[in-house]
């Protein structure tokens, strides 16, 4: 009897992570593996209270093998990149115990013991909004939690990247720089802080959902083409990117929207012009996107400084960065003006 | 009444330039004025009796000044193209005799004398076609004629070339290279034909117009701000582009439509990229166009070897090279098949 209560107990954790915004961009990876990229790259994170993922993980001597459901539907564990931020992170995990409960759990019987994890995202998945930055970095932050890890954040950013490369600017709130690092094994390709979200708290994010289908052509695929076909790509990364990166950090200091803006705006064209001088072409912004980036173009050049800066990812959602809620007012409403919603949409209100 | 009389005879010539597509692009300028490209460029000159510009040059002592109508609409002619155009051709003039009509001009006469230019597109004008290559070759070539102008195709080229820079490849028919040239004064940057059009005339060339709408940016326009702002231009120009001018001209000469295929899709791919680095960024192709570009990718990887190679100009319509008469028979059943044509378009049959 005592033995099997014994197996009954479950202990858990939950985590929310938020999704990060890349203003300047990671595309292609020099190890596929260790996912470690070609350049540096730098992230906005988003208000964990809203595009965000909320992650539980559970373990259990009564769960006989690792099991996880993301967004209620269960989904294989057996992926490298699954595997990898498990073993990582039991390989650090420590003693836990919870003495109400009367839960003891040794270093050594992470090892053994099964867990099961639920994932929800609250925004649409793989349709380029960074849900597997999220994913990740709250799978990482939740398990660390649940064993009891002793590592910082930078050190389970490496893990987290492990997952989704992008996944590693998760563990941050504010603006956070992925260092590409040097090494082999990936040990300094990390992320670290830039500013805090209190440091620039001006900036609204505006998502346009464009499209919520899933994408054609994964971030994983893509960047692997890419950086076996794109004649453009190999330039960017080492010539144009080191650069951008020193610019774009001096903008985030000074907060310097204008020079913020060009950095953003122009980083976002780049990585979608390497996208199409891909083999076969990726388009990843259709003729929507590309009517949201003339009206904010148009805009900031009829202002004395630019308002909005834009940015894609490996999807036609446009994120919108204002330059303070006047501007995000006046954005919402110009898009309402030139995408007013249909007769459908309105019946809901 | 003899002086009155001798006022009134009128000289013409006409003739007609077929419209050529580049297959490895031209886009940027070192030199505005004289039009010297950043890079080399080949293209294909399409059949005279499709895709082209009729041109008729006439001379009188009874016109006061020099007049151009483009599809029955008068345009000015004050614009530096035309004039380097007329000043170029009236350099070169020399005597012209037409017995039977008793009329004689002297070398010196054409500084004198105006001249009126009708010219018609018989295809979209300004609509990423081309156009302007068609119209300004078509425009020096009429002028040539008419004034008994001795240079050949390549001189011509060169004076073409000071109207719209595509437009030297337009003296000649089968492939074409533009040499760029190393001169300042720009009396190397001229045509040259690679092979007649016998010796490719497999090939067959099918043009679906997405939009015959004009475009919003220019070619120069949209040139100009490439030049000055996208940092993948030059690199392209220096780096990728030369080599590839090798490739092209190699598989020309092999008639390796592989190697044809895999070069045009990629170029026509790298020179939208770049277009897109443009800050503001330029948009040529749309979903349609996009789409146009999946259709081909599919099909040419669902079969053996490529069936049938893309490229955009500056514009959303597709120039759809197909290897031979049957893969073009079957590019139509398929452009057909997904781009079904509607009710409307249907009760004209």
């Amino acid at each position: 009897m005592m033995a099997s209560e014994s197996q009954n107990w479950v202990f858990m954790v939950t985590a929310q992570t938020p999704t990060n915004i890349a203003v300047i961009k990671y595309w292609g990876k020099r190890d596929e593996t260790l996912i470690l990229p070609i350049n540096d790259s730098i992230s906005v994170t988003l208000d964990p209270s809203h595009l965000c993922t909320t992650t539980t993980a559970a373990v259990s001597p009564a769960f006989h093998q690792d099991r996880m459901w993301l967004n209620g539907k269960e989904i294989s564990l057996s992926g490298g990149r699954f595997q990898s931020c498990l073993r990582e992170i039991r390989a650090r995990a420590c003693d836990v115990e919870d003495e109400t409960k009367g839960i003891k759990i040794t270093k050594e019987d992470w090892g053994k013991l099964h867990v099961h994890i639920a994932s929800y995202n609250n925004f649409p998945t793989a349709a380029g909004l960074a849900s597997s930055a999220a994913g990740f970095a709250c799978l990482a932050y939740a398990l660390g939690k649940l064993m009891n890890v002793k590592e910082d954040e930078s050190q389970l950013s490496a893990i987290a990247r492990q997952g989704s490369g992008s996944a590693c600017r998760s563990l941050f709130g504010g603006f956070v720089k992925w260092i590409m690092g040097k090494e082999d094994n990936g040990s300094d390709s990390l992320a670290v802080q830039l500013t805090d979200e209190k440091h620039w708290d001006d900036l609204v994010i505006v998502i346009a959902v464009v499209s919520s289908r899933q994408k054609e052509t994964s971030s994983t695929t893509g960047m692997r083409e890419s950086v076996e076909t794109s004649l453009l790509l190999q330039h960017r990364a080492k010539e144009i990117v080191p650069k951008r990166i020193l610019q774009m950090e001096e903008a985030i200091k000074n907060r310097d929207f204008a020079s913020f803006s060009q950095l953003t705006c122009a980083d976002s064209n780049q990585f979608h012009a390497v996208c199409l001088d891909t083999c076969p072409p990726i388009f990843y912004m259709n003729d929507t996107s590309h009517r949201i980036i003339s009206i904010v173009e148009k805009w900031n050049r009829s202002e004395e400084a630019p308002q909005v800066a834009y940015t894609f990812d490996a999807g036609p959602n446009a994120v919108l960065i204002a330059r303070n809620r006047n501007a995000a007012t006046s954005l919402i409403q110009r898009l309402l003006y030139y995408f007013p919603p249909n007769s459908d949409d309105l019946s809901r209100f």
